[in-house]
């Protein structure tokens, strides 16, 4: 049987990797995860963020940002975000 | 009378089989589950994302992901999904 | 005087027996209650989802389904759905 | 001076009385209170449910049904509902 | 310096006197403040009800009424209501 | 290194001196603070509410107010509202 | 391997230095950190708000202010804004 793994045991694998994170209010994140908490809030580094618009995906680059873990929908470890 | 299945139990016979988790946002996925917490954050692999848009249903293949368990509406074991 | 029902006495005596959902995000389903826990998260089985749409409501066949309490406005014990 | 009524104190003044229930979604219930628990989730029998729609208050019996507490916007005790 | 009043015991020299109360839900009304619990749920008596509606304030008498703490949005003691 | 300031501490110096609140529903008070509590439940006097309509901004006197913590957004030590 | 920062430690470290914030409602911050506690309630200096309307990006000088914790969803340390 494959081996179980536990939600916090997978986020802490992607410490130091590059990770994709979708809010609960449909806006989307990847970035290199730097550390988290017991409420998954992240750190995350060389952030870009994609937002959805009429005119298709808009990318900023953030750097390095904080976000909120009660607003994150689902964590894709390794993903390299909507455009990928 | 039919024995009674507690909903932890049910998510535990579930590891290592497909199951369709339906979100209060509305998005759907289909995966095979690797491991959940108490509050039901789930680890699925060989994930599929369902998102029903104007033009019918978009299928999107995500890997390995982590669903915030406050985010889930409803877990179908066994389910395969808003097309099946 | 009748007796008084508490909540979590009603949705015991409901185990084994049909009954209707209500969530809070206007979804409807009926099914046989299996089991549910303090945050009255159930397993049903034999379960149909009734949408409302434009076209009237669409009844799906669900099978075993874990639905979250905390999405869940009302129960209907022996209730068979919106088009009984 | 008038005497104090603490709010569950008046819930439990009502159990066997009809009693009218308006949730946050806008739905409004009557029924009679047969119980309810620290959560304010209540049991009612006999109920009726009043759905606001553009033709006008549609009414639909529902019998016995329980009433997620934190889902309940007010209650008036002895109501007869938005008809009344 | 003013002396400070702290919410809880503004509210309880309210008790026996008019009161008037604004929920998030934009409902609003005024009434008799007859007790509170720690959870600001609220029993008030000789209660109106103001409805803002496309014609204007619409006013319905409840009575005796019970408001849910956690959707009220803010108290106005001795206030009349939003026609005063 | 300037001084650290707490939140709580903010709140606290400004008991007898005017603030302006922003709530998450957009409504806006000005008004001198005479009390808060651990859930930042705020009691203010000679308090006025703006409100933002097509037709610009609406100010009501509303005297001795208190607002829900819980739905604070924002507070401006000293400010003067949204028209100043 | 890169050292793993959390994320109270992130937020401690921008004491002093320039902070973007982005609310869950959309409106923007910048401004100097001068506190926080374990909410993340956070207090500002020489703050900044951008508003997102259909003219454009509307800038708005707010001096000292308060922000509520629980409606962030994500902080850029060093950040200048969405004009940046």
């Amino acid at each position: 049987m494959a081996s179980t793994i536990l939600p916090l045991e997978l986020v802490d694998r992607c410490i130091g990797s590059p990770i994709h994170v979708v809010m609960k209010n449909e806006r989307e994140f990847t970035g290199t995860l730097m550390g988290f908490d017991d409420y998954v809030n992240m750190v995350l580094k060389d952030v870009k963020e994609y937002e959805v618009t009429p005119n298709g995906v808009v990318e900023t680059d953030l750097g390095q940002t904080l976000l909120n873990g009660n607003n994150i929908a689902m964590l894709i470890p390794g993903g390299r975000g909507p455009n990928a």
